[in-house]
């Protein structure tokens, strides 16, 4: 589509308020994406909506609906949505049919639905009932809306976002293991936050048996409760794990056939998932493979040094996020990742850091690898 | 003094204009105070100045003259100067009577001056004098500006500032030892910029034998070079490291009396300098002393995580500057400072942190003790 750069900049600025919208359902949708749409007429808004809930309507219908409500009627309308109407019906009837129905002119749409339900139908089904499609339209902030959902569909695997607490020379542990509290709490409520958007939280053995966590969301109010994923080859995890007596779903991934163990997990509620090992530890793809079948869109590892090392060195990190304690540790200090192939400078696995803010006393950096 | 809010912004104004004037003289006054003067009569400048150079005229002087210059007349205005004017004859007739003879009617005070010479007696003198004096304008910047010089006249020892470069995981090397180059063009040359603003730079033993530094200003066009000082108690620097055969002085640091190499080194242009042994190295409070007693105002210490380590623990470090390279070398890479005595996370060494930029690829952080 070549349009004039005044109409790129028109639909640029609606389409920055679907991507608002879409913001809405940031914790509610998965395993579905993140959707946001608004109706436009003469440059003025009449219906606005969004995904909320996997179940409930699209953002098209929402949006389609508060048009209804607002005593509008779209025909002949532009609809913006930031992902490509769906072309199946899955939970509810396709989207591209009601906007068909509604009689919209326009579909401006954010990012192409990797979904190969969808991918390209959508639009080319608008097309077809002769509906003209502008693509592309602020497709990368509409496509990071939904890194976690993308990333399955692409690739069969969740987005993996490991999140690390260090001093500022890099040590996550005192000499002695003792690590509470390296950071303050806003970074603590920082993490509850990506806990709450992910739909599992990993831990590796390690972390399991040093800290007994729960790994769940404690913020004030209601909130998602992530899976809980953990990484155990031989079975090391005792049935009084706190995290095994918590309301949500415990996987517990093994190599294990300790029967009579696995039979006792299971009776303190936990799901144990055998898993084939690969070099020293479990398969890490097998694993990622695994969530992603149970539609686990988003990570997010809370790992010590090892699995956040194998990960790294598997290549199968998406995205770091460090928080930064204003302290020093010393050498002696437990370090960050264990990458034990690393030798030389030349090997050091390079990152883009996207981001350094503030975060209550401490900070946060967020970055990727460079090539993944 | 109690003066209206208004004319407190009025003083401010003018006094932020005399610290972008003493700035001129960033990297050249040593071992003199950064100082800038503004002369205003009727909210107009009619004169700036700035020390430049010691043995040149200070700032108030140079003010004057520029008056002069303009066809002005100093008598009855305003000076407002960063620093308070001195007192005493050194290189240069006192400040103070310098004013007094332009006649003008006030003068606006940023910090105090804590050379034990003036310290309130300029200020003393002036109101002897009949002149209005005003103190404490914007004072934290105007003391800022001369960090080290202040430190030097109350506490007999250098500003020091330790620069560290590492990776994300905190790591200045890979496990083999290489680190060229950890951080990018930018951020080398910011260390280039510290050094110049700083009367010396120092390593330990370690980062003399590994990396055979040169440790000067290497940047485009004219810059001044600090004084190196090597800290090396068994002497096992060579006539032949690199820095030795540059212009400038090299001070060497040593417990050892081995006369022969002494001579040697002294012969390839060193001064050697002895010095006690405390616990495990060299005293580093002695090394320091000697340094401000060469007028030393400002150090860089350019070390590995031993020296780093040493100056941490005994309580020496006034700022840290961390360079962070968005890179992973893992947990088998050098730590940043070696603090033995640290066993627990309750001994960690806290820092607040003052800024955190973008410098090229990589991010500077800068920190100081919480309480030091």
């Amino acid at each position: 589509m070549s349009e004039s750069p005044v109409r790129r900049a028109v639909h640029a600025y609606f389409m920055q308020r679907a991507i608002e919208l879409a913001g809405n359902g940031w914790y509610t949708t998965r395993p579905n994406p993140r959707v946001g749409c608004v109706l436009v007429r003469d440059e003025t808004v009449i219906g606005e909506g969004w995904h909320e809930k996997a179940g409930e309507d699209h953002a098209e219908k929402a949006a389609l609906a508060d048009v209804d409500r607002r005593g509008g009627n779209a025909r002949g309308a532009t609809a913006y949505v930031t992902l490509e109407p769906c072309s199946h019906t899955g939970r509810t009837a396709p989207c591209v049919d009601a906007l068909i129905q509604a009689g919209v002119a326009r579909v401006v749409i954010g990012a192409r639905d990797p979904n190969p339900l969808v991918d390209g139908r959508g639009i080319a089904r608008l097309e077809e009932a002769g509906i003209d499609v502008v693509t592309d339209v602020v497709a990368d902030r509409c496509e990071a809306l939904n890194n976690g959902f993308n990333q399955r569909m692409r690739q069969q695997r969740p987005w993996v976002r490991v999140k690390l607490a260090m001093t500022l020379d890099g040590r996550t542990a005192a000499p002695d293991g003792s690590s509470q509290w390296i950071t303050g709490e806003g970074a603590r409520n920082d993490v509850h936050r990506l806990r709450a958007e992910s739909g599992a939280v990993m831990v590796g053995r390690g972390t399991l048996l040093s800290d007994d966590p729960s790994l769940n969301v404690r913020l004030p109010g209601e909130w998602p409760q992530p899976l809980r994923a953990v990484l155990d080859s031989q079975l090391e995890i005792t049935p009084q794990a706190r995290l095994l007596a918590l309301p949500g779903e415990t996987l517990i991934y093994t190599a294990s056939g300790d029967k009579a163990r696995i039979a006792q997990l299971e009776q303190a509620g936990a799901q144990v998932v055998p898993i084939g090992v690969n070099g020293a530890g479990l398969d890490l793809s097998a694993v990622l493979a695994d969530l992603a079948a149970r539609e686990i869109n988003d990570v997010l590892v809370e790992a010590g040094a090892t699995l956040a090392g194998a990960l790294a060195s598997a290549g199968l990190v998406d995205e770091y996020v460090v928080y930064i304690a204003p302290k020093l540790l010393g050498d002696r200090g437990r370090g960050l990742l264990q990458l034990p192939h690393i030798q030389n400078i030349a090997d050091a696995k390079a990152l883009v850091i996207d981001s350094i803010e503030p975060c209550g006393q401490d900070w946060r950096i967020t970055a990727r690898p460079v090539a993944n």
